[in-house]
Formats: structure tokens, sequence, C-alpha cells
């Protein structure tokens, strides 16, 4: 089959890959679409020098074989994160958090080729209706929705976003849904353009590092997703005493960061990372949210694909079935 | 009157200073007892270099003069941050957080003395036959209690508190109330005998960096009370994923932290410092929690009071008057 094959230092087109196997529990997908994420530029810069294999984790496809067969033939979404089933995580809820997990595009096997194998109890059925164009959104919006799943936000209280990337757009659509006052803070004007609709947009600029700011001109819910370590300490400085900073971002090295303030102000900082899968293919579903339309490549234009500027470049790799 | 008074740079012992005058809303304090607290030892170290006044924020004492009148007379203890009652902070329930607050013995006059002057709201009359002797505990076990007033600890899980000095203490006895399976980790085996009546205790030494902890012997909460950097660090080794470092510490300077983790981990951290009064009154009263007898000097030998290495040492600075 074809698909893009990441040898440990770079990334080539093959079509001489074999289809993989499915095993008892596992489902064979056959993709139809495949996502570029910014983790799979992070691999090709090194992130996971171990790893060998296909690449990618953002797909939207249709299940070809399973145990489970109610789910042959329909179009479907999948999580990244394969536990171990017996581990304390594991047992506990927290597989994504498994300390023997499998990562599909990460550790094993991923999404850019024509078939896949994922465990099934992960394959989550896309609502009929909803095109795969945008139910491609669904890991990325899950990854948003983990901010309101791990922290209560009361929406009469006001939040800010750092950052005006993707993660950003998706974590700022989820947050306006509770109706909080909401603002983002961002580097592009034109970025910040897109959240008009529903926040109030603000350039960093208007938050130099002297200026003082006073508690109302402070936030009591900070998101970073600004990408780097400038992001988390604007959102020191943005946050109200006993607020909360959502912490998205992930970056290399350490950052160097006043303990007592967070102590002294009572901050709480959560770490938030993947999430659910069925609210975000609901809002996806019912278009409570959306998302500019996905720039499709071929697999063999792979380099124009990891190079684009769009908002979201992926693959088409395969075509719905003709219903009967 | 008698009082301790630092003068920006060292603290003299004086007998010519002035009994404070109140003004509407506070109430003039007779002091009984105080106690030294070592954020009285880093003012003497520079840590407030603008201060200049009595020293002491920890005191039993009894109402002289109020606008109050049921409280002239009562044996009561008081919280040390005086908000302006006006600001975003004061308006929101997070007084001691106001920016423009006063901190007795911290940014102007303390209870080292024979009397004080405080905002009548700010005081609490302390239970009928809880001997001031207990009642002096209030404060430090208060902030132990704003780590259950800030976090819903679930008894069911698991808990390691970092540290074996004084609020490491406190924060254990608080903890286990709850009935959580408890850890403390610290360094003195002579300390750490202390906490054996309701807690496993641990070496430092069993959990050196280099050995990797399987999830089984890690914590969902972990309460750094260590006092410096190197308690985050041990906290970051041995939380659970998904679980919540409470950080009690406070201590100058930056930490190197790896965000990545705590985002990756979807860790919670979260400052704590000062807390709720009554049910640190209630426990005392109730004899839910102890704590070894201060040891009591004369305001005059403030040298070896503050070189004192008991549990807890302050000052006996007047006498309750015999009852009628």
């Amino acid at each position: 089959m074809k698909g893009l094959y990441f040898d440990g230092t770079g990334m080539t087109y093959r079509e001489d890959l074999p289809i993989p196997e499915r095993t008892a529990g596992k489902s064979l997908i056959r993709i139809l679409l495949a996502d570029i994420c910014s983790t799979d530029k992070e691999v090709l810069k090194g992130y996971r020098p171990d790893f060998k294999g296909i690449m990618g984790h953002e797909f939207v496809g249709e299940v070809v074989e399973s145990d489970e067969t109610g789910l042959i033939g329909r179009i479907v979404v999948g999580e990244l994160n394969e536990g171990c089933g017996t581990c304390l995580y594991c047992r506990t809820m927290r597989e994504k958090h498994c300390l023997n997990r499998q990562v599909i595009g990460l550790s094993r096997d991923g999404c850019f080729a024509e078939y896949m194998v994922l465990d099934t109890h992960l394959i989550h059925a896309v609502p009929d209706g909803l095109p795969a164009e945008q139910a491609i959104f669904t890991e990325p919006l899950a990854a948003a929705l983990e901010i309101v799943s791990q922290v209560h936000v009361d929406p009469a209280l006001n939040a800010a976003v750092i950052g005006d990337g993707r993660l950003a757009y998706m974590t700022a659509q989820v947050l306006s849904l509770t109706g909080i006052n909401l603002t983002v803070v961002g580097k592009h004007e034109d970025k910040l353009a897109m959240f008009a609709p529903f926040a109030r947009t603000a350039l960093l600029s208007e938050y130099p590092p002297e200026r003082e700011l006073a508690a109302e001109e402070c936030f009591e819910y900070v998101v970073d997703a600004a990408g780097n370590e400038s992001g988390f300490h604007l959102a020191m400085k943005l946050v109200r005493n006993r607020g909360t900073i959502i912490l998205k971002s992930t970056y290399a090295g350490n950052a160097s960061i006043p303990m007592s303030l967070i102590a002294v102000n009572e901050i709480t900082v959560v770490g938030s990372r993947c999430g659910p899968f069925e609210p975000a293919l609901k809002l996806l579903a019912e278009g409570k949210v959306s998302f500019p339309p996905v720039e499709l490549y071929d697999l063999k234009e792979y380099r124009d694909a990891f190079a684009s500027g769009a908002f979201k470049a992926g693959f088409r790799i395969g075509n719905p079935r003709k219903k009967d």
C-alpha cells in the first residue's frame, strides 16, 4: 500500500508498504482523510528519535475488518493512545496516561497510509451527515474540550486565550460555547481577525512586561496555547489571584518559574493534553463549532502539504464507498 | 508599651512604643501569646526591605476596645491580611489577595507587643475551653486547611506530604482527617517519628532521582511543604499522571520546571497560602488535631526565642484577666 514512512531521520513516500494485519480487539481501517498536526512536524525534527514507521495520528476512515461487526463499513475517527489495558492508569480511566502506551504515528504505525490498525475500543463512529472534512477536526477539538473536562469554567467569570494558532482557535471556540467573556491575545493581526466573531482580541503589545495590570484587566482563567515559554510568563501576568492557568503548550526544555508567586497568589496551573472524542463529534455534527476547510494533498505531495501555511493541511487518501 | 521593633535592618526590644489607637471598624487587642513564624525570620533576613514596625502576625489576645461590644473581653485570634474593602479581590471573597492589603507584622505593626489594632471583621473568638497555648496554632493550621478548601481530596485515593517541618506536620494532620492513605517524605528520621501515629513515613533516600517509580508507588495528591526547589522536583516525580501537586512552599528565586511534563502528564499545580480560621478553631477545640507545646519566652528574650529549635516558639506577653 501507499504511505509516508519515517525511517528515524526523514520521511519518504512509498508504495510497497504491507497492508497491516489486525489481531483480536483491533480493527482494520481504510483511511479516507489524514491531517498533519504540529506533532508530526516535531517528529521530523527529532522529537521521537526511537520511532520508525508510518506517520500521522489524525484521520477519518472506514472500518474494513473488526470483531465488532456493527462497525464494518462505518465512517470513523479514532483516539491515538493505545494503553496496555491492565496497569493502574488503564484501570482508572486514564488509558492515555498508560506508561506502556503505544501512540499511533508516534510509537507505532499511523494513518498517513491507505490502511491502519487500531484498538477497536478507541474507534468512534462519525455521526451521519457530518462530512469527513469536518470530522477530521475531532482529535484537535477533543484536545480543546479536555480543558472543560478538567476545569469547571464558570461562565459568569472571564477568560483569556494566549496564542492565535490552531490550538488557540479550537480552545477559544470551546470556551465561547460557555458564554464566558473571552479575550484572545495574539501576535498576528490577520490571525486574530478569525477570532473576532466570538472574542475580544488583543495584540501582545497591549500587555508589555513593564505595564502593571489592575485586577479588573486580569482573568480568572488563562489558557496558554502560545507554544513557547513566553506564553506562560504572560499567563502569570494575566491571571487573577486565585485564578487558573491551563497549560496547553508543549515545548522542549525547562522554563524558569517564580514558584513563590504561584503559592502566594494561589494560582492553579492545570496541564492539559488529549481529550474526549464524543463531545467533539457531537459539537461538530451540530455545527456548534466550525473550522476553515482543510487543504488536501495527495500523499505523494507530502512536501507541499507539510510546508502549507493553511489553517489545516492533510491528505486525501481514499474515497468513501458508494452507498448501496 | 513593650514590643519588638524592626527598623528595616534589625529587631530591638523597646519599652517606649506608643499604645496604638483604634479607628472605626478596628479593635484594640491586648496580646497574650504571640508565636514566631518562619516568615518573621525571613523579615530579619531582608524579605520585606520596606517594612519598619512591630513584628509578628500569630497571636492570641483579648479585645479591649471595639465597636462590636460583644467582642470586648473575649479571647480572640485574628487574620493577618487587611484588605482595602473596595477592590475586585475584596468584593469577590479574596480579601487576602487585595493588592492594597496591609499585613500585620509584614507591612504594618504586628503582635510582638502588648497591644495591637486589627480590623474587627478579621477577628475570631476562641471557643470556650480552648487554651491560648493551643489557639495560638490557629493561623498556621488555617494555612494547612487552605489545601482542603481549594482542592477536593478524595479519601479513597492516596497522598504524600514532602517535608517534615511544622507546615508539613499541620498539613499531614489535616489530610489524615480525611482518612486518606498518607505518606510523609522527609529528611530527618527524628522529625519523621512525630508523623508515625497517622502516616507512613519515608526518608528522601527512598526516592533517589535515578530510580523510576511505578504508578503504584506514586500519589494522586502531593503537598510540597519542603521549603525549597528540590521539593517541587520530588513532587513531580511522586505525583501520578493527572494528579495534583499542592504548592505550600515559598522561597526566593525561580525554579527550572519542565513545563511539557506538566502538560503531557496533565498535572495540576495548586498554589496555596493562608486559610480559613473557623474550621481551624473548631478542630483545635474538638481536639481533632494537636501540636506539641509552644516554647514560651519573655519579649526581652527574643534572641533565644528566635534561635529556638522547638516545634514552635513564641512569647508570653500578657495574662488573661481573672473572670469576675
